[in-house]
């Protein structure tokens, strides 16, 4: 399914109930992050093993954190006029000359600090 | 362009770098988390109109935090064998249980306060 | 009370569950912003005026909130050997150099763009 | 130093600003989230020994990022008015009856899991 496919069917769900009034960028921003708290919910304290396990255990919860993170992304990109998959393809190459591949291979430091 | 297309491309991405031993669950939420919050920081203390004309003023900077979510999400997704189109799609739904259009047309009440 | 007298009985408490092995800077850090999500959770969607109600309505449970990432936030400078105190002191002299009153005064703008 | 001593040096800082105004609640834990993000922001990617060396080599920074959250968590607290030192001593004791000192030792399992 295409990132626009989507996106058309946030836009709908939004316009039947006439959020827009309510979806401006910081209330967007502000309710990613909520969202985005809810899904680390589940790792708190765990270890990095643990939460391998966890993401196994707890999947249909952690599935619709990622949901709920990626319906909101969705929209404000669309609202504030942001292709998303461009957006992604042009952070990717911005990445691939930060992160060179031969520097970074197998190191978790970042591209300052390589 | 679909997620799925997105999704090889990130993953492409990530094991030219070796990086896939560092991607477990709880680093990619903290990640996302991090990255939310540089998203947030465009509109702290701004009101709501404020954050409009910021959108507009800093877009390419938005634009670049949003795709950085949005890389995230998708690649955690895949690691724990989430179809991220899908996931939205059943969420969406759950959201059309939760929030009837005529109970919840113009309200900003959460589903449970309606 | 002050500041040293919470934290010890915030150590007091975590030694005697033998808590310390997991309180490294990165999880106490993990663990501050998933409270500071729960904390924010009760504002998603409402306006700046609705917040103030809520903070009436919903006040026993913002308090404990407020409470949780208190705990943490003393807990970790202490385990990095961090005063407080005197790290608050020292960051309320920075924003006064950066926010000189006469300028500040009655505007929401940072720092750098005033 | 008290809690309430700082209070009030926070309180005269913002109040020769005249920045109540911009302070509902909503505001402050947006800013708060966002401020421990940038605290975060230290430990992504880290392993949990990393973080401990991290938290060595960036004390200035992290002692700075800790105060931010702190000055503004303080502020909140006393706005809606919640003495935040009653405040963490009820959740203290709310965590004593969660997590009984023979069941949690040693486990960084939630209290509804242990």
């Amino acid at each position: 399914m295409t990132i626009e496919e989507l996106t058309a069917r946030i836009r709908a769900f939004r316009d039947a109930r006439d959020w827009r009034q309510f979806h401006n960028p910081k209330d967007m921003a502000v309710a990613i992050i909520a969202e985005a708290g809810e899904l680390l919910q589940h790792f708190v304290w765990k270890t990095q093993e643990q939460s391998e396990q966890r993401a196994v255990e707890k999947l249909a919860e952690i599935r619709e954190e990622i949901a709920d993170v990626a319906i909101l992304l969705f929209e404000l990109a669309d609202n504030i006029g942001v292709k998303l998959d461009e957006a992604m393809l042009d952070k990717l190459e911005k990445n691939e000359r930060r992160y060179p591949a031969d520097k970074a291979r197998g190191s978790n430091a970042k591209y300052n600090e390589l």
